[in-house]
């Protein structure tokens, strides 16, 4: 819990605006709304830097490098109340969820291209281990718990991205212990104390990524009160 | 009705993503949430030209003209599934809505810029009048009323965009009578067929905007039962 509330204060880390290139829209929103209906501040972040790409959404075919920053466009989804991911303090924080979006393979990682080789942005890296030090809980949607699995591997988290194969398989090679969940499902890492959720890598509808969105925070506030 | 399915479609017409230069993001993602937990196909549409204006969403400043594609930018909160405005049928859907942002004031319109002497896009504002001639329910919110103020002004269209006196009396000297209503209100006015909200006009939270896209789909959905 903060110091000044009852509340508890959780970061949201965005990586873009857009499912093919930042944060998946929906998933974003969705988790925003699941934090406040629980009751919980949410504060957003996103890393200061430029896009991997850009991505026309309509045809799906890559503009190539672009000129986008990644915090600029997450602050579209914020609407405007956004910081640099350099500024979040983890002494501040309460929890730290990442919704998903190839944002999280391309922008905060590199997972896109490199699957089970890939690098975490040095800042994302920072922020999930100081929450894991602290005991803080984590949660990660669709295919961002790929950052879960690279950064917190050595201690064989138990995750979900659904029931996709390969990237099942990634998990697995990168540490983690992957369990098959539905759409709106979740797991829960009891001792590592992270949550994940499939979302749009199994959703076919907004009320399953809300609901999904709504277990997730949940499972979170579960695993606070519990430490 | 369609007449393939028992359920209703609504055609979501999105101008842009973003809430400083086009489509408000939880607007419109709530609002097609709204409408599939009412059991309501949606169908997205935007208008295929170069955005007004490009706004850094993190200073508020204007990047110019910049080079984006409204129809482009839609897509991002679509996923991909969305249509250029000038392929839109409206003998093919059973309602139209319009979710907020500046984008509804600068890439539908240019209220954001003419006000009251505001002008509508042309496929905008044809879209707007088959609906209206045909009897079938039109949905507005945020500050997108001024489109139905501008096209149907000559109906005295009953319209809320909240309670800012300066948008009030523009949509007054359009021909419109305006209605205050709190944030997740409706305003209906049956015989023209149009549901206003005022959203983040007026909103402070995600959970306010939801409960107006929900009484936004609801009033509508009456309107049309009603025909």
């Amino acid at each position: 819990m903060t110091k000044e509330t009852n509340r508890p204060t959780y970061g949201v880390v965005i990586s873009g605006c857009g499912v093919r290139d930042g944060s998946e829209i929906h998933e974003a929103t969705l988790l925003l709304l699941a934090l406040e209906k629980a009751g919980v501040n949410a504060r957003c972040f996103a890393p200061d830097k430029a896009q991997a790409c850009v991505v026309d959404h309509l045809t799906g075919e890559s503009e190539g490098n672009g000129d986008r920053n990644v915090l600029v466009e997450s602050a579209r989804i914020a609407r405007g109340a956004i910081q640099p991911l350099s500024a979040l303090d983890p002494t501040s924080i309460d929890g730290l969820a990442f919704p998903g979006g190839f944002g999280a393979a391309l922008n905060l990682s590199d997972y896109g291209l490199a699957g089970a080789d890939m690098r975490v942005d040095e800042e994302v890296r920072a922020a999930i281990e100081a929450m894991h030090q602290a005991h803080k809980p984590l949660g990660f949607a669709c295919i961002a718990p790929v950052l879960a699995a690279r950064v917190l591997g050595a201690r064989h988290p138990k995750l979900t991205i659904g029931n996709d194969a390969q990237t099942a398989a990634h998990l697995e090679a990168m540490g983690a212990r992957h369990v098959d969940a539905p759409a709106d499902g979740v797991v829960v890492d009891e001792v590592n104390r992270v949550v994940t959720t499939p979302a749009y890598m199994l959703a076919s509808s907004l009320s399953e990524v809300a609901r999904g969105m709504d277990n997730l925070v949940a499972a979170m506030l579960a695993l606070g009160k519990a430490r």
